[in-house]
């Protein structure tokens, strides 16, 4: 059982700043739409801040049960397993609820020689269905080092050619559910 | 040699007909950060509109020469491998001038029986290095008959789970690169 979680609020700015970044409408869809691709079980959009999450709730009811559910069938379908929390601890209560286990916690980055997972073992750590799992992806330059610190594993970084490595969090978390989840 | 193209125009509404769809800022982002993280050569921008063609260019002069090029490099590098072009011949053309060859066209689909190229071969191909490949992405519900008919491939669908598989182009276009071009 994989959960996803997209962290608006430990992350870093460009400065190596600690901030809360504006949540981004296309950040909720094509997480969800590819959580739903590669039948992730929820999926949580986090912010501490009240307004950003107002906004993302009329964003999920919009296609839930407003003029979307009509529109678009398959967007409804990927959307109604997303919800907005205010923070981490929220959505670790919400997946205890919700499968009786506390989840394990993986943590995503760009680039860091401290991982402590792989893709071929999460992988197979998934296929066995004994615990569930939370991946956490960082908005605007990534988590926060306190949560990755916090996180009981660390997800190996997508390697790209050459040395360049900058894909946005909806590439990467695309990639990352095909890695450890597609066929 | 891989290059990418966004196809505007000819692409297929919710209701099978063909249109001309409006570009959006963040495929340009999303997919010219992926194709430069695994390597591709080129990205194109399709459309026929004259207006997106110019609005295209603002945002990628923006990003090489103006202020965001200062404020974030690494996009500006992203941003110098992608041209806007009016349609296909232009950017076939290009690829010719720029490598003596004409490309092998791989259109993708979301979901068709008719494919005619697995990721295994297409990735076996690009690494012999022999012609350089140009892979089609449709914006809206997907690429016009006309397209795929014309290509000389059509690439295998993202198959997903439980039937589901419903990616927005931005995520199909990353899990494709990293499928025929990733570790």
């Amino acid at each position: 059982m994989l959960y996803l979680a997209l962290i608006h609020y430990p992350v870093k700015n460009r400065n190596n700043e600690t901030i809360a970044s504006a949540v981004t409408n296309l950040d909720i869809h094509d997480i969800a739409r590819a959580g739903r691709t590669y039948g992730a079980q929820g999926f949580y959009v986090v912010t501490p801040l009240y307004d950003q999450r107002v906004l993302v709730g009329q964003i999920l009811r919009h296609w839930e049960t407003g003029a979307g559910s009509v529109y678009n069938r398959d967007r409804k379908e990927a959307l109604s397993m997303t919800a907005v929390k205010s923070d981490l601890d929220a959505v670790i209560g919400d997946i205890r609820k919700e499968t009786g286990k506390a989840p394990l916690l993986v943590a995503t980055t760009a680039a860091d020689c401290r991982a402590t997972l792989s893709f071929d073992d999460f992988r197979q750590n998934l296929a066995k269905e004994e615990r569930p799992w939370l991946l956490l992806f960082g908005t605007a330059w990534g988590l926060a080092d306190e949560v990755i610190e916090s996180a009981d594993f660390l997800l190996e970084p997508i390697s790209g050619k050459a040395g360049y490595n900058h894909l946005s969090v909806r590439s990467a978390a695309s990639i990352i559910l095909d890695r450890v989840l597609g066929r």
